[in-house]
């Protein structure tokens, strides 16, 4: 079904098939930590990883969020709507952690009284920085129209996987998704929702089920990513 | 007329009056730069920017905007209204320069085709990051409300701002302001707008009007300063 290669990401492969409108996104165990600096392979990552963001792209489609995914192929391929990438990353955060904290000396675990949205330009050589809207639009990145409606999606997308996890004792404490637009115009939600995009704690325990136990080499890592997906499927 | 120092910024004084709801601000001659790091005195930069902030916001409260700024006492002291600061600096980009250029990796000069709004949080420990709306409303800087006057505001001065400064053959390149709120809540325009504040590039020479002149050791500072006043005045 798939043809040539036409992109090789940290942690994904897309290849073109005989439809120009459709490609086959492949999911790989590498793994990746600090704008690419710790390096490794964490096993089974890519299966679980397709089938924890079959189930939420389902899940979110289900509930009218448009997404590029078609068809889960097997263990590790999607057939998905061929579409130009957005270079943002829309950030959701709902609970402090991480680089935030540092950066604006926020207490970890604190939570937002409204979820804040970010930004960040994807660019590897500069570091992925934070912007604003302004900068996005003026950059060419997304038009000032496109950016209100990846806006408006992804507060209901964090909504309705808020409910999903909560439902299964787990706390949503931020995530990282991707928006493309396909050839006829439409903005779609593309890429993975999985434990390398999103930090999930326990609400019971506050267990990390998430690539922070890669990050911060707190061991279990396939584990954490086995729980999230039978949970999901329970 | 002053009674007690109140604060000692970089660059100001702010001194009690008798009125519990006035108070004075004095200009210093010191100059820093670099979150502190660079310092010296600049000889009669108090009193120049005194001038200069006194003609600006005669100018834009002529033009309907509210400021703090109730009288020019003398060469370096203005009686304003005692208002509560708003812990951010407000930065309108209108050309490339300066620590945007590197961090987007936009080339220098590059005139945008709208204005860049942004937001720092006022923290020199953390070194005045760079925040979004979300984070200033979450971090209860500001409210969401007075946020939109405080953009609606911004803009407007920038358009009269540039009116002025294109007139005397001079680019604003970019500006930061503050604005803060009086015990009635009405927000104002606070501070100061003088080359400390602002970049200034003359258009025909593209010759450097500012604190960029100290920043980048060119020379000549207190002259680029009195020919700002002296333009605006003429």
């Amino acid at each position: 079904m798939k043809t040539a290669l036409l992109y090789e990401g940290k942690a994904k492969q897309i290849y073109a098939t005989n439809n120009p409108n459709h490609v086959v996104m492949y999911y790989k165990d590498d793994a990746t930590a600090f704008n690419g600096i710790k390096k490794s392979v964490i096993s089974e990552k890519g299966r679980l990883n397709a089938a924890i963001t079959h189930e939420l792209f389902t899940y979110l489609m289900a509930n009218g969020i448009p997404t590029h995914f078609i068809e889960q192929l097997n263990e590790r391929e999607q057939l998905c709507q061929s579409v130009q990438i957005f270079p943002l990353e829309v950030i959701i955060r709902n609970i402090a952690t991480g680089s935030l904290t540092k950066r604006l000396a926020i207490v970890e675990g604190t939570r937002f009284t409204q979820p804040i949205f970010e930004l960040c330009y994807k660019n590897d050589e500069l570091g992925d920085p934070l912007i604003n809207d302004d900068h996005a639009i003026v950059l060419g990145l997304i038009t000032a129209e496109q950016l209100a409606t990846v806006k408006m999606l992804t507060l209901k997308i964090n909504e309705l996987l808020q409910a999903r996890f909560d439902a299964l004792d787990i706390d949503l404490v931020d995530f990282k998704i991707e928006f493309g637009v396909t050839p006829t115009g439409a903005i779609v939600l593309a890429d993975e929702i999985s434990p390398d995009s999103c930090r999930f704690w326990e609400k019971t325990t506050a267990k990390k089920l998430d690539k922070d136990r890669f990050r911060q080499d707190l061991g279990a890592v396939t584990q954490a990513y086995e729980e999230i997906l039978a949970r999901l499927l329970a």
